[in-house]
């Protein structure tokens, strides 16, 4: 966890620059909730009339912040974020309840809002009571700082085992105006996403009704945070929340969205991929990046699970760990699915490599483009069932002596 | 993996004393199939007469020696049992099959009896060619050399990671006749049975008709293997099989089976949890034994699959490895199963110490006893749900360092 001082993944991208979002002010401070000497409390604040989107964990022992958040986003308003790390408030009972009551009355205050107007998400530790006097206590002094221009802190405010910050820009046009779409992540282990990420906050200069807001982020997270996993454990704080604060002067968008948002839906999935790809690249313990791809499937939906199957098998991923190319557990693993598959129309490539078709290795195989490809940091497995057209891809990471390293002793 | 001298599973029971079975003998050669300098091949011939019952992986990608087993069992009965390791024959096309049928053509010659008269099962690894020559040049020595007492070197010719042999005997009585029940098992890691686990090979000396053996076992197979994973992954070998080759004295058991087997059923169960445990406690890098119930839930199935998904929690596990009843995990756990769970009334307690009650923490929890407990090899966890009468126990390992080293570089 942050603090350990666990050496940055391998696979880690450079923090682009983040522009100023128009109607949207931030920042971070230590609020000493759990770690010492780091920020460990985030803060946005958006501009009145801004709309809001979200997706959250499928988990059915949600955290009270997701509870909240799903209560709030039925107005489709948003005026103000605050994040916290190091406690994830789950498991809390009314305790948990009441903290999240009284930090959102605490933001709004300050903010000049509804607590209702108030988003808040927590990550950490679970079953703990969230000291929320420490993050009440700490928000003036956060609130009084806020400028447009602090979303490299805040990538670092909500950072948890994370090895390195994730942010991701685009920009999009929308009628004749550009407008920009910028967001931050964090994500590392507990990474199986059910709608969501661990934790993802995105915004927007664009002016988009909150029903057309929601569609485009449910259609572009299935495309790319509900494509990653790192050990198939999904978390119980999954929040994903997208904030449209129309300062563009962009022609009016319709309640249905529709084409006029088609440039904005390209710019939104290519950010959100963008950012779920930073969490896999980031997955504890993670050496290696694997792609995986399954074609060939009775349907889109089975392909999907196939793939899964193979991206969460602790046998695959050790293997890659391994650099070595085990077709037999890629086999196992699309056996265990318990999707339709033939055994004998499989076939398997690895870095574009056919080692196996028709449910047998490829006769005069040679390894060796294989175990070259085995060796980088980028893996790619592609899987073709043989039985119709539905197609998946999907995203993972290696199994390592580093995910036990972490993990065995998280609390301590 | 053997051969690797991987250190004996501090989790590892004695080898029973296994006596004969009347009416099977057996014994082990080196057929040089993968191996050097151990016995890989493992025979037994069972007297004329004997039933056969089994069950087997629910892969969609069986081995060829599934598809095999399955097809013999249609007539139920049973003279001879082939069993190599090293080699799991799984996703070798048109060479699997012929493998299968010369190897069982010869073994059947051997024992004057008709090729779907035998049972054959491999194991090791997937999508390499069986070279079935070897096997079928060694049959003949290893048939020469069959006697009723080699239990042991069955139970360790069989293996593949497995650190230590594993067996089980139990009596039971038929009217007034004393039987006895013997078997064998393998397995270490892909331990995630679906019907059945890797491999288990059961003899009985009782004369019991192929309908009721089945039910039986089936019966017996969901209570033991089908609870027990060690890392999720089902494999594609997964084959128990009984034998019951009818040499004792006992009265006459209908078709059905009913009363007069219950003292039989119940040596059986105990015998199948007994071999199932074993492989738990020789699960890959495995230093704890984890027992997990569930209590409190809508229905049985649901407990046992919210139950399975603790146990293949990479996050519990890696805790446990930790010893830290991180409570938080299991939360998460729970959440993940998608089944009927309300956050606020879970209830969890590691070793009989209830840590959180009704979605929160004890009040005034004192950790002194968990923290005993954790430092132990035997952990145990239950989770009542609070919601119905459903329940369920299975078990798992911890998941350490060990389980990398062994994985990730299985077949260099």
């Amino acid at each position: 966890m942050a603090g350990k001082d666990l050496p940055v993944s391998p696979l880690a991208v450079p923090l682009p620059e983040v522009p100023a979002i128009a109607g949207v002010s931030l920042g971070v401070i230590e609020a000493g909730i759990r770690y010492k000497g780091r920020a460990d409390l985030t803060m946005m604040v958006f501009a009145p009339g801004t709309t809001v989107a979200g997706v959250f964990t499928k988990s059915r022992c949600p955290g009270a912040p997701v509870d909240w958040c799903r209560a709030a986003l039925k107005a489709g308003r948003a005026r103000a974020l605050v994040v916290n790390a190091g406690n994830a408030n789950v498991f809390t009972g009314k305790a948990g309840r009441d903290a999240v009551a009284a930090t959102a009355a605490a933001a709004a205050e300050l903010v000049g809002c509804k607590p209702r107007e108030v988003f808040l998400a927590s990550t950490g530790v679970i079953g703990e009571t969230l000291p929320h006097e420490k993050l009440t206590a700490a928000l003036p002094a956060l609130h009084a700082a806020l400028t447009p221009e602090r979303w490299p802190e805040a990538a670092r405010g909500i950072m948890t085992t994370d090895t390195f910050p994730k942010a991701a820009v685009r920009t999009a046009r929308i009628g004749d105006t550009t407008v920009t779409i910028a967001g931050i992540a964090k994500g590392s282990g507990m990474i199986a996403p059910d709608m969501a990420t661990m934790l993802s906050f995105v915004a927007t200069d664009a002016k988009i009704p909150a029903p057309a807001l929601q569609a485009l982020l449910a259609k572009g997270c299935a495309k790319s945070f509900n494509c990653i996993t790192v050990d198939s454990d999904t978390s119980t704080s999954d929040s994903l929340v997208l904030f449209a604060t129309g300062q563009a002067k962009h022609p009016r968008v319709p309640a249905e969205g529709g084409a006029m948002l088609k440039d904005f839906a390209r710019a939104l999935d290519a950010l959100l991929l963008d950012l779920a790809l930073q969490v896999a690249r980031d997955g504890e313990g993670a050496q290696k990046l694997i792609e995986i791809n399954v074609t060939g499937a009775t349907t889109a939906r089975s392909a999907h699970k196939v793939a899964m199957s193979i991206a969460n098998s602790p046998l695959v991923k050790t293997a890659i760990a391994g650099e070595d190319a085990n077709w037999g557990r890629i086999v196992m693993a699309v056996g265990k699915s318990g999707e339709p598959a033939d055994r004998d129309l499989i076939s398997i490539a690895v870095g574009g490599t056919w080692m196996a078709k028709d449910g047998g290795v490829v006769p005069g195989y040679d390894e060796a483009p294989v175990v070259a490809h085995m060796k980088g940091r980028e893996v790619e497995i592609t899987v073709d069932l043989g039985l119709g057209r539905g197609k998946a891809r999907v995203w993972t990471c290696d199994l390592t002596h580093g995910y036990i390293d972490i993990n065995g002793s998280y609390r301590s």
